[in-house]
């Protein structure tokens, strides 16, 4: 058996080794464009900023110790540029000599990944525009940045963009992002965003929401980034990081399927079309876990395990590819931003029911010094509880409770589950009643109609005329510091004799500060026969719809 | 409905609380014996070391909050005596007043807990002896420790052991374990206890194993601890964390029915044998989670989570719980030791089938600065795969994966589904292939065939005449710094050249560091006709099984 492997890096590297250990006697050829194979992609913008210093270590495994360990043959700085696949051949350029061969394989597996999207702005050639994908676009940026340039632009919010901004902070640069949605980190629910926003504002980014670059003009001292509603930014170097495309080029032109998106379509194999063709990683689409529909999601975790399955399967071994959830992490300075599964976008984009809650618990118990707040969102099955996405934003242990919610939706759990399941407690890592535990109380409770709920986008859509009454149960002092316009405040310790106080033919929306007391005044008022609903996760999931609000919520 | 609750810590507490939740109208009686309802238990140990500095802090709610907020009638220092079935009535005696009257219910919930052991060693009623339940005990300790002791003797390195002894040192006393196994932290297997102890050592404690207290000597200094084995042992304060047994006179009394160590017995909705009165929390037998059989697992968790449930039944709720899984955590300076489901030992004891693996993978990418090592234990069915238990012992990040791990049993998953599990990556908080994915990758290859493993227990057990040629696979310098005895060195990268020099008449162990290299070494051989077997989790669970050896491993 012959195998080719196109592209070294995630997908490609795993292929290979895992082609390897299924068998001695194969030949397996590892083709990369590059001169690296397995690099640190996700340690690029560290390395930048100076958190990882020694570049070395960017290199995972080199081609000589894959050669070594792994006896394979591994070509770098060969850019394959055709398959023929009647001949099953690839024809080969090796850069460095200029050589083109045709090298035959028995099995073919593409793992091209996905390059930076370079939309056609005026000026985007400019030397001061910059990408990230390998370790040659980190050399050219890191030269720029040895310069010790003052200003920079990152076009684009996403999880590279906001990557580089924080390590463009770290060495001190003035730093402004330009983001075409009106949020940062899109894959995220806008309101779960809202706090990474407030910090990088705080830490002095200037952050340009619903904007974007029209055109990129060179001048003596930089780039300046004119955008689109005329601001004209300064800057020596700018960074697009505004997603990426499939790198399907090699496939469309073999006459491979490739999705609408561009993906290489293949089966739940990691076949393509053509079945002496697999293809993994960034280049692909794959299904998506929650809605099984065909999507294309960049990440290193999926692409390291399709380039396993794929040997597998070239092996004769029935291995299948369950899909991807698109668990995916950032961190910015002190916070964690992380999500698995369906957002409530991708949610309505698919035309699937849900439910949502929020709770804001913190990561462990609170009589424990130095515990730091969290919030969850947790979207689920109106009839089953199925849970279909969670969405985590906050301190330490965001990336504990998505981890976990991320086996349960593997795991096809439901919020009722959740309610049940055994966490590991001790003061330091969680409580009695962990943060899973809290959003599955509150999502069965929704689902068992025990705790109707509304949720704050919800009541903000609504007319004064339809809205319900809003009742306040905090202390004075709380509904004083802040409050949903027009509500009424009476606490919760006070609520049971002060009944009479509320309408009963009105709808009354009850609240506190993350939802507790909330729930308990709707237990109260609805035992008492009052139309009662609870605001979801409270007053401080207000504020995340309203950022801007002042103290007094006007 | 009239609901009397014996015990307002975690189970009774929760039950109160959901029953009012559930239902306005009924009257509920919270009845504790001591002066505080739902304390901070897992926080003692932290006061008395000063991490937690307010007292107040570890009363999470107190009895006129309860009362205010959940309308609940709390009878503090209020002693259940009996319960009268028949009349369905408890008397009580209020320990402030001697007042004892009758208090009749419809539904009883009984949460009074589990006291700590005290066996009848003479002098154990010394003032210096002294156990640690509630803030009462607390104070007495923390009221001892003002007085600037010198030297504590801890008996049983358990968990609340261990974490007294950490506090003990935080205050700079010199401490000593008295623990009767042959390890410390007993409920885990104990090679995976062994970096405990060694820590323990390294940080100046007296680590008595094989020991125990066969008399308590009050002297003008304080107390004298006499061992078995003839120590005699100085201290000012002597703490007992020897275990617990359930506070089951009550229910004896009444005739409920009792396990054979002592729990109240329950069905799965939480009701004795009188179907009017339910029991949870620490008193009462749970059915373990993966072997189905009856056992006492003591845990704030999961008494939170059995309050509701009763709570929820008594109101006619169809709930039924789950059983235990066992899932607990210890923090011992930066060092984490968790665990979840079946330990091997308790496999052995229920005589249920298993497999195990080890791996030594570090809690986040290895080029990202600060990544620490940990060892997972991973026990699955040899059969099904089905996850049976974990522990995990290291630093950063263990807590994550025991959590993840424990969702993965309570969904029964397998092995192989913990291959694709995707979890979030980042560099600063996991790999593209987690640590539990790698667990997964090894399960799963050791039932497949792919990856013969023996482990380091089984080949130590074996005669030199039956174990196989240990072939290390590492370099030549990591063999010279320590290695199995007898074991031969060809380093990976020149095994495939070197065969000949191997026995083909003879099974061959192949090992490395943590089980990688010794994988691929075992691939390698497998496909050219040996006999060959991986030691799982190479040369560094070889260490966890021989802490005292040097480093030439003799």
């Amino acid at each position: 058996m012959k195998i080719v492997i196109v592209g070294g890096v995630a997908g490609g590297a795993s292929a290979a080794a895992r082609a390897r250990r299924l068998s001695e006697e194969s030949e397996i050829v590892l083709v990369e464009r590059g001169p690296d194979v397995s690099f640190a992609n996700c340690g690029l913008p560290y390395y930048l900023g100076g958190t990882i210093v020694d570049r070395q270590k960017l290199l995972v495994v080199t081609p000589e110790r894959l050669e070594a360990r792994m006896r394979l043959d591994v070509r770098v700085r060969s850019s394959v540029e055709s398959i023929d696949r009647q001949a099953k051949t690839v024809r080969i350029h090796d850069l460095e000599s200029g050589r083109i061969y045709d090298e035959a394989y028995d099995k073919l597996i593409l793992a091209p990944g996905a390059a930076p999207l370079r939309p056609s702005i005026p000026g985007i050639d400019s030397p001061g525009v910059f990408t990230l994908r390998n370790l040659q676009d980190t050399d050219r940026i890191k030269a720029m940045l040895d310069t010790n340039i003052q200003q920079a632009v990152v076009v684009g919010a996403g999880f590279i963009g906001l990557e580089l901004v924080e390590n463009l902070l770290q060495l001190g640069i003035d730093t402004t992002i330009v983001e075409l949605q009106d949020q940062v980190l899109p894959p995220f629910d806008k309101e779960m965003s809202t706090p990474l926003a407030e910090l990088l504002t705080r830490r002095g980014v200037k952050l340009l929401l619903g904007e974007s670059a029209d055109r990129f003009e060179t001048t003596e001292t930089g780039v300046v980034v004119h955008t689109k509603s005329g601001r004209a930014l300064p800057a020596q170097l700018v960074a697009l990081g505004i997603g990426v495309r499939p790198e399907n080029k090699l496939a469309v032109d073999a006459g491979l399927e490739v999705g609408p998106r561009g993906g290489i379509q293949v089966n739940d194999s990691l076949q393509t079309s053509d079945p002496d063709i697999y293809a993994v990683g960034d280049a692909i689409e794959v299904q998506d876990f929650v809605s099984g529909e065909p999507t294309q999601i960049p990440l290193a975790g999926p692409a390291n395990r399709q380039g396993r399955i794929a040997a597998d399967n070239v092996f004769g071994r029935e291995v299948h590819y369950r899909g991807t959830q698109g668990t995916a992490i950032l961190g910015l300075f002190d916070q964690t931003a992380a999500m698995t599964g369906a957002s409530e976008k991708s949610l309505q984009r698919s035309g699937i029911a849900f439910r949502k809650i929020y709770v804001h618990p913190a990561n462990h118990a609170g009589y424990y010094p130095g515990a730091e707040q969290m919030t969850l969102k947790l979207l689920f099955d109106p009839e089953s509880g199925r849970i279909l996405g969670a969405q985590g934003i906050g301190g330490a242990g965001v990336d504990k409770r998505i981890d976990v919610l991320a086996i349960a939706i593997q795991a096809g759990m439901t919020v009722f589950d959740l309610e049940e399941v055994e966490l590991a407690y001790a003061p330091q890592y969680g409580s009695a009643k962990d943060p899973v535990n809290m959003a599955g109380f509150v999502a069965a409770g929704l689902l068992r109609g025990d705790h109707p709920q509304i949720d704050v986008a919800t009541l903000m859509e609504q007319s004064p005329e339809e809205r319900p009454l809003l009742l306040d149960v905090r202390t004075a002092e709380e509904y004083a510091a802040g409050h949903f316009p027009d509500a009424v405040n009476i606490s919760i310790d006070e609520l049971r004799s002060r009944l009479d106080e509320l309408p009963t033919d009105r709808r009354i929306a009850t609240y506190c500060q993350v939802g507790q007391r909330g729930y308990l005044a709707t237990r109260v008022l609805l035992q008492a026969g009052y139309d009662v609903v609870n605001v979801s996760g409270g007053y401080k999931t207000f504020r995340l719809f309203n950022p801007e609000k002042d103290s007094a919520g006007n």
